[in-house]
């Protein structure tokens, strides 16, 4: 998705990439500080939690004050977040907040204002929807009527404190089982491991083929890793239970014994 | 709507207002023929049936074959459709169709193809959706499957000329009472008149008021007409049952027999 952003910001603006792990693969984070940024930079735009490859940054990089503007998408929700410490958040709702269809939108006051740009659609302009209270168009009413059921779940059970140590605890039952592994290993590099997407292989695309189709028959669907990357991935979002790992963890330790 | 799609649309294009009845306050549709067109125009724009004032083309302009591009929100669904006659027709699902937060798109397969603005962002070019088969972005699930529901549901009880035929039966209950009350009388012109929605006044702000009270003690609710015309509004999309019409005309006859 941040090559898709960027691709989109150099239609309408001088963007530059200031970090890229493609020479990694992906698979970890690129190493970043407030030198890598440009010094008349209005902005700095990055994906905290990566879902193919499954990283995830465990504390925002220093911009030198630049407004961060962070896809939180696979993120929001799942633990504590120090919203003044953002230009803008986005998170589109299907993960942890609600139904599909709907994007959340967290923006600082003096970032709004009417675009430099006057060819703006009007839909993309974040100043009309503010004026509006986000009725601008008519909104998705039930999405957001579900998603005010889940900020209440969620504040009933503890708030994020305690959402983010049931996603430690989901995701530690995981790594800790992956990183003891004869058979499979994690895609990501320990620092920088996303609590919520684990994508791991054995290393050999026909036993990973193997191990998704026989985890079908026991039950435990949507293993497949992206198209892009292959192998496997548990998505650990809220909605997830423990139970589920721990089902996903006694499979997985089971196929590993099967005599190859 | 047409005033917004104007201003949006003059953002990107050359774009000219061929016809307006904005002289006659909208209460009915402008005279249209191909000269109205300019001779190059690539397509032409109009809303076809306009919530608030209650007018509806009851067929469509001849356009001299230029793609006409409707905004169909209010009529999608309410009756038959050539669809072979439009260009792109858009019409967002929460009138007829299903939950807010959904707009469906039909779009000659002709007409579609890259912007021809390199600045068009991704997420308004049709091509884009449409070669990934409505799925580039994350989509309203849950409302595309509730339309799924209504659409064959709609099929299970006659299809558009049987939901036509409802709809002409309700709003002709309705304009019946409407042209012979020596209280009410509608906005609209009878030419022009939308079978969805019935605007119509007192004449009197006052009374106005005091009908829409009345009527929501009654439980009677949502007739209040569109904040900037004022009286009341009755929109009888397909979801308004026959009985719900009966119901509206009774107290209409009630109200105007209380000696003021």
């Amino acid at each position: 998705m941040e090559q898709k952003a960027f691709a989109e910001g150099k239609k309408w603006g001088n963007v530059r990439c200031a970090a890229s792990s493609e020479p990694a693969q992906f698979t970890c984070l690129p190493p970043l500080s407030r030198e890598a940024f440009r010094e008349n930079a209005d902005y700095v735009y990055l994906c905290e939690n990566e879902t193919i490859h499954g990283t995830a940054f465990s504390h925002l990089p220093d911009t030198g004050g630049r407004p961060v503007v962070s896809d939180q998408s696979s993120l929001f929700l799942s633990r504590p977040c120090r919203v003044s410490d953002y230009g803008l958040i986005f998170a589109s709702a299907q993960k942890n907040a609600g139904p599909a269809g709907l994007t959340l939108v967290i923006l600082r006051e003096d970032l709004m204002g009417p675009p430099p740009d006057p060819k703006t659609p009007s839909y993309l302009r974040y100043d009309l929807h503010a004026q509006a209270d986000s009725l601008y168009n008519t909104p998705n009413c039930w999405a957001i009527y579900v998603c005010g059921k889940i900020f209440r779940h969620l504040l009933e059970t503890g708030g994020l404190e305690a959402a983010a140590a049931r996603n430690r605890e989901k995701s530690g039952l995981l790594y800790d089982f992956l990183d003891n592994s004869s058979l499979f290993h994690p895609i990501a590099a320990k620092k920088d491991r996303s609590s919520t997407n684990i994508p791991f292989t054995t290393g050999s695309r026909a036993l990973d083929e193997a191990a998704i189709a026989a985890a079908e028959q026991a039950g435990l669907t949507g293993l497949r890793g992206h198209r892009s990357l292959g192998g496997l991935r548990a998505s650990l979002y809220n909605a997830m239970p423990k139970a589920g790992v721990e089902a996903l963890v006694a499979f997985l330790r089971d196929f590993e014994e099967i005599p190859g």
